[in-house]
């Protein structure tokens, strides 16, 4: 398969995905009006949609059933939404711009950021525990991953990691521990869920399948520093630097610029080799931890 | 059975829901520190526990699970505990003071406080999709009834229309609309859940414990706006009179203080009436809905 092969697949995940979110969220013009807009708002039309991408290349490794994975890459995305709307708030990071468009408490206001970010959180959690089609068991399966990754000791914890640590020394291992909560356990979660909507693996099999997704979960953020380090406001947008001017610890502050590019491409090479056992079937999930890896914005 | 046994029974039980809370929360001392301080904070050591009182009494109809109980309470429990913090920030509605003692912004900080809110509310579905040794139907029904509640057609939704009717002139049918969603709906879930850790009844059963359900959260919302209308702040351990204050709607402001408590009366007849199906074994769930109809705090 070649890149442009891969580019066609991707784009056409994040058509359907987009699609598939549009009819999930609530209805535009039911009642409470400003929330369900401001819902629509915070998570339509943007982003790279790279958790939805994760569940259906870790499906496809199980021959999983189309329907569960939309729902579960929906669950994904709107806990990933959510942790946005609510970390750009003014009493978080105070950023005014998400994705080239203003923030939702910018555009709209305040407390309407905050319910935003709790109904897409209620709403992650009301589908995947609708009608899937797949066996009870696996579905609580999923539903307890992603609150597993998702709560305090997860994505949660993480931010809560990230707030305390402005302006402190951390240890390289306090800052990875941090990024495993705050952005890798969502991500490995993402690929659970895929997983758990098709065949079930054996346990060598599991166990490489989330070796993988612990490198790619750290290697995301490892990027992420890079690019933030690298980036203009222009091609990143939303408010680049940041993190310097924040006095936040990151990979390229603790390690330096050169060294933790060197860093993502020993856990995209850890990754990719951790992907052998499966073959062809795990092409799509190679490809985008090339894509995570090496993409520029 | 006596007035004096009730009050023991919830005494019990209230001793009980505090000791399961305590177990289920994230441990105090585990990393992160300030986090799980402040969502031990929030949760224990206070209020009325009405919502787990009702899972215990709803489940005692149909021979319901202890151990099933004990989660389905404390998840939605939690649920109130997260929509209290988020409900208390300034953004909303400012309170410095709640169950007596100061707010968790106020203890912690905002950012704090959002975080508590977020990671209560999944830790409510994280041990809701725990193994609760009940059938797997039964179990998704629980996460799909409390998910439905507390999301932007329930709970979150209610505070949205809350926040829009802030000096607004609401008719009575869209005052009720509001509280049917932003507290009658947890309070409906309480009961369904408790349901749901039991045997299946038989749809008359269901239908008139549903209606059960209704009245009495709709008499709750009644009964707090005359307590909030008559009540110092002394007795009711938060700032008082606030609806007033705020230019909110209430059913006193639109109906008067007399009308109000008779409507309140009515709802609790009615909600008596339909549980007359169910002989003994709902005494508790009786005498809890004269407990909330005639509680002064």
């Amino acid at each position: 398969m070649t890149q442009t092969d891969f580019t066609h697949w991707a784009n056409q995940q994040q058509l359907h995905i987009e699609q598939v979110l549009t009819q999930r969220l609530p209805k535009a013009g039911t009642a409470p009006l400003r929330l369900h807009d401001a819902m629509r708002y915070a998570v339509l039309g943007g982003g790279k949609r790279v958790r939805p991408l994760l569940v259906y290349a870790s499906g496809a490794i199980c021959n999983a059933q189309p329907a569960a994975m939309d729902v579960a890459a929906v669950a994904v995305e709107l806990i990933h939404a959510y942790s946005l709307v609510h970390d750009d708030l003014p009493c978080m990071d105070n950023d005014v711009m998400r994705r080239g468009k203003p923030t939702v408490h910018v555009e709209y206001d305040e407390a309407t950021a905050l319910l935003v970010g709790d109904g897409l959180q209620t709403l992650a959690f009301e589908l995947l525990s609708g009608e899937l089609g797949i066996g009870g068991k696996a579905q609580l399966a999923m539903l307890h991953a992603l609150a597993q990754a998702s709560g305090s000791h997860g994505m949660v914890g993480g931010q809560a990691i990230d707030l305390a640590s402005v302006g402190q020394a951390l240890s390289l291992p306090e800052l990875e521990q941090m990024h495993i909560r705050k952005t890798g356990a969502l991500i490995r979660a993402a690929i659970t869920l895929g997983r758990l909507c098709g065949n079930t693996l054996s346990d060598e099999h599991s166990a490489k399948l989330d070796h993988f997704a612990k490198c790619i979960g750290l290697a995301f953020q490892v990027v992420d520093d890079v690019l933030d380090a690298e980036a203009s406001s222009a091609t990143l947008g939303k408010t680049a630097g940041k993190d310097a001017a924040n006095d936040k610890p990151t990979y390229v502050s603790l390690m330096g610029l050169k060294q933790a590019r060197q860093l993502a491409q020993e856990l995209e090479a850890d990754a990719l080799a951790s992907l052998a056992i499966f073959g062809d079937k795990a092409q799509r999930l190679s490809q985008l931890a090339q894509f995570i890896v090496s993409r520029s914005f």
